[in-house]
């Protein structure tokens, strides 16, 4: 099956961030098989009606279960432990968990987020929701020092891990499982140790939130005399397997350690300052060559998971903290989004650019809306102006997922229905808990 | 005529900033007549599905002609003197000022803005415009120490301004007149003071750029040893007039001064980080108990003129700036976008809350879309969550100018093509100077 998409301007985000105006593209199954061949023969024309046409975008930290969080506690300043952990120990099921990464995977992919990684509990579950959504992801399970909602004993984490990593490695197209300790200060040196072992044994990918928190820094630093970086280095937790979210208060030397071991970084820059947190040094980042791609963190922190809400706020903060307008110019925020992240995940090969040869995760968006117009710089309309409603349409794996905006192959109010119905413990509780605020 | 909207969470911003779930609104005629009286007999009933009723937003800060700027040269350093100012030189018109007046005005009600406080060129053309959109707003004419697209001579603002006024005063329903001397160094003392005699005579507001620039405030300091708030006080401008935009490079003094003397701001927290320039200190500019609204700039500036996109900025700005995420809960970030906005035009009087004998200026927020489930918190929603496209309905003094996302008395894309048609030779002129780039 072949599918030319025409009447678009490309944004490829390819190692040359060629941008083609009245450019198409041919999808053959899963593929992308050519750029702007008007000639070759195909089953299928599509009329992108002078829309911008770009990779599928990539959303490098997320929690897909918690949808069920938003809007909740924004602004209470304990809310880790007020909210988010005990809530979680309360009312997260497996099946709230899953209903959660459905409707996350809509949100995402109506938004023009084709790939996600992932870290919650439930994976395995999560996993089969990310099939049903056709959505491709990197998940990985959580392992962490409490007992949880996935498991009743500390570290639980890992016994699944493994077992969620040997069920799912290499047996789905669009699912890549990974290993996922919680944080630097939520995981004992020996806990790191063993999922660095077993993302080494099976080569997947380990995520970690890291050098986040002010009392993440402040105990690291109390007890060790180190920052988490360095921690995680004395302990070989740095490795071309690690994808380290957040990443705010790293030092020059920090960045050096990572970039020596081919580290990555998940920069979320709306979960950070949304928190009051900090803005990471990601001017320092990319001077040293460390892949970087955007994560919205989950619906708890973020808000939102599309990464059109993230861009302009990449431009803005770092601009600022830079007191520099000419940083980060449009066309360098965009790839983060795109070509970053699938560096981030170790896809590049396969995702993250309008390449032939590549996957055909792509996102087409409007150019009718009132806010997109006038199109002098593709670049800075899609980072300044455009926002997740103007994804018209998108494609994960050569398959469309998103036609004039709803979903092709699933009802979002029946997603919507499903969440609300499983949700019922779970809001209680969680009303229960804000009344006291 | 009477209109009762009902199944609807009523988020007044009133003084009490009261939320009423489930509520209903009653207008009478351009009025608000009631809140929550289900038993007022009307002629039409209107079921908001859940929505959020709100206010009407008001952009405090804007240029309603520089539609035709957007996304060009956004990252470019020396912008305002290498494209504004000599394209709208070259190219700027009062036919094509008013298209983009036109438009302006459309893309600010179908983002939830009903009331705007321009300062531009042509403003009779954009007062003609606004009111045939039936959007509110205060229009300043700019005045400035060069010959520009509206006057052939420099200062030639100031005769503008002066018929202007005395033409629009208490004339129309919806405009209000007023003076818009550029900035603080693009006028001489003597301009300024002028500008400030015609405010006080007509009793009209007055609006400068102010405490922005890096060149201003070292111009400033190196030529008279003050910042630019002193030297507006020197010279007599600091009053009750005053709406001072951006205001983002100024000491405890100034705004000491500035609440002695009752000038009001319009904080532009988007335009300002994108241009790398600072944070503004909002927190402070509240204890001083001056009133704030936020601007989105031109579209030049801040990309697009709504005001969603500037809320999860303030909380995510000010909440960094100051390192602390309790600062700015979204209940008081959205206040600032209505009745904050309200008393700096001095209209909250008039509009800025949902308030029997206000005027009818109303939003409803759709909750239906992706992005708006679940909702614990209304503000959290509208401020982190919510953007342009979730607003379905608006009505301007009484009159729907917006029904399920679409304009009611407009076609979008005639405004479009009429705009387009007007821009050519702006356009040419814009690509050959970008070429350049
Ligand atoms: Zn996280
Ligand atoms: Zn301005």
């Amino acid at each position: 099956m072949r599918t030319r998409i025409e009447n678009v301007t490309l944004v490829t985000t390819d190692e040359a961030n060629h941008l083609y105006p009245q450019g198409c593209l041919v999808i053959e199954d899963d593929t992308i098989l050519a750029l702007n061949d008007f000639d070759l023969e195909v089953d299928e024309v599509i009329d992108g009606k002078q829309g911008l046409l770009l990779p599928g975008m990539i959303n490098t930290h997320c929690h897909l279960g918690m949808i069920p969080f938003r809007s909740l506690g924004d602004d209470c300043p304990d809310r880790l432990r007020r909210f988010l952990f005990p809530l979680e120990n309360a009312a997260m099921t497996r099946e709230l968990a899953q209903a959660s990464a459905r409707y996350a995977a809509a949100e995402m992919m109506l938004g023009g987020v084709t790939t996600v990684f992932d870290m919650y509990y439930f994976e395995d579950a999560l996993a089969e929701a990310m099939s049903e959504m056709n959505m491709r992801a990197v998940l990985a399970e959580t392992i962490v020092d409490f007992a949880n909602c996935d498991s009743n004993e500390p570290y639980g984490g890992l016994a699944i891990s493994e077992q969620f990593i040997a069920q799912w490695k290499n047996r789905h197209p669009l699912i890549t499982p990974a290993i996922g300790p919680h944080a630097t200060n939520t995981n004992s040196a020996e806990a790191l140790k063993q999922a660095q072992a077993i993302a080494e044994r099976y080569d997947v990918l380990l995520s970690l939130h890291a050098a986040e928190m002010d009392y993440e820094m402040e105990m690291f630093r109390k007890e060790k005399n180190q920052t988490p970086i360095e921690y995680l280095e004395s302990i070989g937790l740095l490795s071309p397997h690690l994808v380290a979210a957040h990443c705010i208060h790293v030092h020059d030397q920090d960045l050096r350690l990572m970039a020596q071991h081919g580290c990555r970084i998940a920069h979320c820059i709306g979960s950070n300052t949304k928190a009051g947190k900090g803005v990471a040094p990601l001017k320092k980042m990319i001077e040293q060559g460390i892949p970087v791609g955007l994560g919205s963190d989950g619906a708890s922190s973020g808000n939102t998971l599309d990464l059109f809400s993230q861009l302009p706020l990449v431009g803005k903060a770092h601009k600022t903290a830079n007191h520099d307008r000419s940083l980060f110019p449009a066309k360098e925020i965009l790839p983060l989004a795109t070509l970053g992240g699938a560096r981030v995940l170790n896809l590049e090969n396969q995702i993250g650019s309008l390449t032939p040869g590549k996957k055909a995760d792509l996102v087409l968006v409007e150019t009718q809306s009132v806010n997109m117009y006038p199109i002098y710089d593709p670049f800075s309309v899609l980072v300044y102006s455009a926002n997740a409603s103007n994804v018209d349409s998108v494609w994960v794996n050569g398959v469309q997922t998103v036609k004039h905006k709803q979903l092709v192959r699933h009802d979002l109010r029946a997603l919507r229905a499903d969440l609300e119905a499983k949700m019922q413990v779970f809001k209680a509780e969680a009303l229960r808990r804000s009344e006291d605020l």
